[in-house]
Protein backbone atom coordinates (compact mmCIF):
# COMPACT_ATOMS: atom_id res chain seq x y z
CA UNK A 1 0.00 0.00 0.00
CA UNK A 2 1.41 3.37 -1.05
CA UNK A 3 0.63 6.90 0.77
CA UNK A 4 1.58 9.34 -1.73
CA UNK A 5 -0.36 12.37 -0.77
CA UNK A 6 -1.87 13.48 -3.67
CA UNK A 7 -5.20 14.75 -5.47
CA UNK A 8 -7.68 13.35 -8.04
CA UNK A 9 -10.30 15.45 -10.05
CA UNK A 10 -12.81 12.67 -10.90
CA UNK A 11 -14.62 13.88 -14.06
CA UNK A 12 -17.85 11.35 -15.10
CA UNK A 13 -19.47 12.60 -17.98
CA UNK A 14 -22.34 11.99 -20.99
CA UNK A 15 -21.35 12.75 -24.10
CA UNK A 16 -24.59 15.13 -25.91
CA UNK A 17 -24.71 14.47 -29.89
CA UNK A 18 -22.82 16.88 -30.78
CA UNK A 19 -19.11 15.26 -31.14
CA UNK A 20 -17.49 17.36 -33.56
CA UNK A 21 -14.23 18.70 -32.38
CA UNK A 22 -14.31 16.76 -29.15
CA UNK A 23 -11.82 14.28 -29.47
CA UNK A 24 -9.40 16.98 -30.76
CA UNK A 25 -9.72 18.81 -27.78
CA UNK A 26 -10.11 15.79 -25.42
CA UNK A 27 -6.09 15.01 -26.82
CA UNK A 28 -5.35 18.90 -26.81
CA UNK A 29 -6.41 19.00 -22.72
CA UNK A 30 -4.04 15.75 -21.78
CA UNK A 31 -1.01 17.02 -23.36
CA UNK A 32 -1.65 20.52 -21.64
CA UNK A 33 -2.41 19.38 -18.58
CA UNK A 34 1.12 17.04 -18.67
CA UNK A 35 3.12 20.30 -19.07
CA UNK A 36 0.82 21.92 -15.58
CA UNK A 37 3.30 22.20 -12.13
CA UNK A 38 1.92 19.59 -9.81
CA UNK A 39 0.19 17.18 -12.77
CA UNK A 40 1.11 13.02 -11.75
CA UNK A 41 -1.16 11.27 -14.46
CA UNK A 42 -3.81 10.48 -15.79
CA UNK A 43 -7.07 8.13 -16.60
CA UNK A 44 -9.86 8.05 -19.24
CA UNK A 45 -12.12 5.65 -20.38
CA UNK A 46 -15.30 5.95 -22.58
CA UNK A 47 -17.59 3.46 -23.31
CA UNK A 48 -19.71 3.26 -26.23
CA UNK A 49 -22.84 4.94 -25.04
CA UNK A 50 -20.81 8.23 -24.33
CA UNK A 51 -20.51 7.72 -20.49
CA UNK A 52 -16.89 8.21 -19.58
CA UNK A 53 -14.51 9.04 -16.67
CA UNK A 54 -11.30 10.67 -16.71
CA UNK A 55 -9.31 11.15 -13.31
CA UNK A 56 -6.70 13.45 -13.20
CA UNK A 57 -3.81 13.19 -10.33
CA UNK A 58 -2.35 16.12 -8.77
CA UNK A 59 0.33 17.05 -6.14
CA UNK A 60 -1.88 19.74 -4.22
CA UNK A 61 -5.26 21.57 -4.23
CA UNK A 62 -2.94 24.53 -5.57
CA UNK A 63 -2.18 22.83 -8.30
CA UNK A 64 -5.86 21.90 -9.67
CA UNK A 65 -6.76 25.45 -9.19
CA UNK A 66 -4.16 26.86 -11.87
CA UNK A 67 -5.13 23.82 -14.04
CA UNK A 68 -8.63 25.11 -13.62
CA UNK A 69 -7.93 28.57 -14.66
CA UNK A 70 -5.71 27.79 -17.38
CA UNK A 71 -6.81 30.50 -20.31
CA UNK A 72 -7.01 27.21 -23.26
CA UNK A 73 -8.58 24.71 -20.84
CA UNK A 74 -11.53 27.39 -19.92
CA UNK A 75 -12.42 27.88 -23.29
CA UNK A 76 -12.66 23.96 -23.22
CA UNK A 77 -14.91 23.90 -20.02
CA UNK A 78 -16.69 26.29 -21.57
CA UNK A 79 -17.53 24.36 -25.26
CA UNK A 80 -17.63 21.61 -22.85
CA UNK A 81 -20.50 22.87 -21.14
CA UNK A 82 -22.44 24.54 -24.02
CA UNK A 83 -21.85 21.54 -26.44
CA UNK A 84 -20.49 18.58 -26.08
CA UNK A 85 -21.00 17.00 -22.28
CA UNK A 86 -25.29 16.34 -21.95
CA UNK A 87 -24.16 15.84 -17.91
CA UNK A 88 -21.09 15.41 -15.98
CA UNK A 89 -20.10 15.83 -12.26
CA UNK A 90 -16.51 16.94 -11.16
CA UNK A 91 -15.07 15.98 -7.34
CA UNK A 92 -11.62 17.12 -6.08
CA UNK A 93 -10.62 14.33 -4.03
CA UNK A 94 -8.03 13.63 -1.66
CA UNK A 95 -5.76 10.24 -1.99
CA UNK A 96 -5.72 8.99 1.55
CA UNK A 97 -4.33 5.25 0.34
CA UNK A 98 -3.92 2.92 -2.92
CA UNK A 99 -2.47 -0.44 -3.66
CA UNK A 100 -1.99 -2.11 -7.12
CA UNK A 101 -2.02 -5.36 -8.24
CA UNK A 102 0.60 -6.24 -9.49
CA UNK A 103 1.84 -5.01 -6.20
CA UNK A 104 4.57 -3.66 -7.87
CA UNK A 105 2.82 -1.63 -10.60
CA UNK A 106 3.57 1.98 -10.04
CA UNK A 107 0.01 4.49 -9.84
CA UNK A 108 -1.60 5.54 -12.38
CA UNK B 1 -21.26 23.34 -5.12
CA UNK B 2 -21.98 20.70 -3.08
CA UNK B 3 -19.77 19.76 0.12
CA UNK B 4 -20.63 16.42 1.01
CA UNK B 5 -18.99 14.44 3.56
CA UNK B 6 -17.95 11.22 1.61
CA UNK B 7 -15.29 8.84 0.35
CA UNK B 8 -14.49 8.06 -3.13
CA UNK B 9 -12.86 4.28 -3.82
CA UNK B 10 -11.37 4.46 -7.58
CA UNK B 11 -11.00 1.39 -8.74
CA UNK B 12 -9.14 1.56 -12.41
CA UNK B 13 -8.61 -2.10 -13.97
CA UNK B 14 -6.98 -4.13 -17.34
CA UNK B 15 -8.44 -6.80 -18.54
CA UNK B 16 -6.71 -10.01 -18.73
CA UNK B 17 -7.86 -12.44 -21.47
CA UNK B 18 -9.92 -14.66 -19.64
CA UNK B 19 -13.17 -12.93 -19.46
CA UNK B 20 -15.54 -15.68 -18.71
CA UNK B 21 -17.99 -15.13 -16.25
CA UNK B 22 -16.84 -11.36 -15.38
CA UNK B 23 -19.90 -9.82 -16.51
CA UNK B 24 -22.24 -11.57 -13.92
CA UNK B 25 -19.61 -11.14 -11.34
CA UNK B 26 -19.50 -7.54 -12.04
CA UNK B 27 -23.29 -7.11 -12.05
CA UNK B 28 -23.45 -8.98 -9.09
CA UNK B 29 -20.86 -7.09 -7.14
CA UNK B 30 -23.02 -4.10 -8.21
CA UNK B 31 -25.79 -5.18 -6.43
CA UNK B 32 -24.63 -6.36 -3.61
CA UNK B 33 -22.92 -3.02 -2.88
CA UNK B 34 -25.80 -1.49 -3.32
CA UNK B 35 -26.96 -2.85 0.17
CA UNK B 36 -24.33 -2.50 2.44
CA UNK B 37 -24.58 0.07 4.96
CA UNK B 38 -22.97 3.48 3.82
CA UNK B 39 -23.40 3.09 0.03
CA UNK B 40 -23.89 6.13 -1.63
CA UNK B 41 -23.54 5.40 -5.19
CA UNK B 42 -21.88 3.91 -7.95
CA UNK B 43 -20.16 5.21 -11.72
CA UNK B 44 -18.45 2.66 -13.72
CA UNK B 45 -17.49 2.76 -17.77
CA UNK B 46 -15.16 0.33 -19.95
CA UNK B 47 -13.79 1.00 -23.35
CA UNK B 48 -13.28 -1.33 -25.97
CA UNK B 49 -9.42 -2.00 -25.16
CA UNK B 50 -10.52 -3.66 -21.88
CA UNK B 51 -9.91 -0.59 -19.78
CA UNK B 52 -12.49 0.46 -17.26
CA UNK B 53 -12.78 2.52 -14.49
CA UNK B 54 -15.55 1.79 -11.25
CA UNK B 55 -16.36 4.29 -8.34
CA UNK B 56 -18.17 3.63 -5.94
CA UNK B 57 -19.31 5.96 -2.97
CA UNK B 58 -19.41 5.98 0.39
CA UNK B 59 -20.47 7.66 3.68
CA UNK B 60 -17.13 6.77 5.59
CA UNK B 61 -13.71 4.89 5.54
CA UNK B 62 -15.35 2.00 7.79
CA UNK B 63 -18.20 1.20 5.27
CA UNK B 64 -15.22 0.87 2.38
CA UNK B 65 -13.74 -1.67 5.14
CA UNK B 66 -17.13 -3.66 5.88
CA UNK B 67 -17.78 -3.84 2.03
CA UNK B 68 -14.07 -5.23 1.52
CA UNK B 69 -14.41 -7.51 4.18
CA UNK B 70 -18.15 -9.08 2.81
CA UNK B 71 -17.61 -12.68 2.47
CA UNK B 72 -18.79 -13.01 -1.35
CA UNK B 73 -16.75 -9.79 -2.40
CA UNK B 74 -13.39 -11.64 -0.87
CA UNK B 75 -13.97 -14.22 -3.93
CA UNK B 76 -14.70 -12.12 -6.42
CA UNK B 77 -11.84 -9.93 -5.08
CA UNK B 78 -9.82 -13.20 -5.29
CA UNK B 79 -10.75 -14.42 -8.92
CA UNK B 80 -10.37 -10.71 -9.92
CA UNK B 81 -6.59 -11.06 -9.06
CA UNK B 82 -6.32 -14.45 -10.17
CA UNK B 83 -8.20 -14.36 -13.71
CA UNK B 84 -9.86 -11.09 -14.64
CA UNK B 85 -7.64 -8.30 -14.37
CA UNK B 86 -4.44 -7.80 -15.80
CA UNK B 87 -3.84 -5.32 -13.61
CA UNK B 88 -5.33 -2.85 -11.38
CA UNK B 89 -4.88 0.17 -9.13
CA UNK B 90 -7.05 0.83 -6.52
CA UNK B 91 -7.26 4.43 -4.11
CA UNK B 92 -9.54 5.24 -1.33
CA UNK B 93 -10.24 9.28 -1.42
CA UNK B 94 -11.92 11.48 0.47
CA UNK B 95 -14.16 13.77 -1.50
CA UNK B 96 -13.13 17.32 -0.40
CA UNK B 97 -15.96 19.12 -2.91
CA UNK B 98 -17.65 18.52 -5.83
CA UNK B 99 -20.16 20.10 -8.35
CA UNK B 100 -22.31 19.08 -11.39
CA UNK B 101 -23.26 20.57 -14.64
CA UNK B 102 -26.83 20.80 -14.77
CA UNK B 103 -26.18 22.29 -11.84
CA UNK B 104 -29.30 20.88 -10.24
CA UNK B 105 -28.03 17.32 -11.29
CA UNK B 106 -27.95 15.17 -8.23
CA UNK B 107 -24.74 13.01 -7.97
CA UNK B 108 -23.72 10.67 -8.68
Amino acid sequence: MKTRDCYAVIFSSRQSSDTEGYDDMAQRMKELAAQQPGYLGIEATRDSNGFGITISYWKSQEAIRAWKANAEHLIAQKNGRERWYASYNLRVCHVEYEYSHPATGEAP
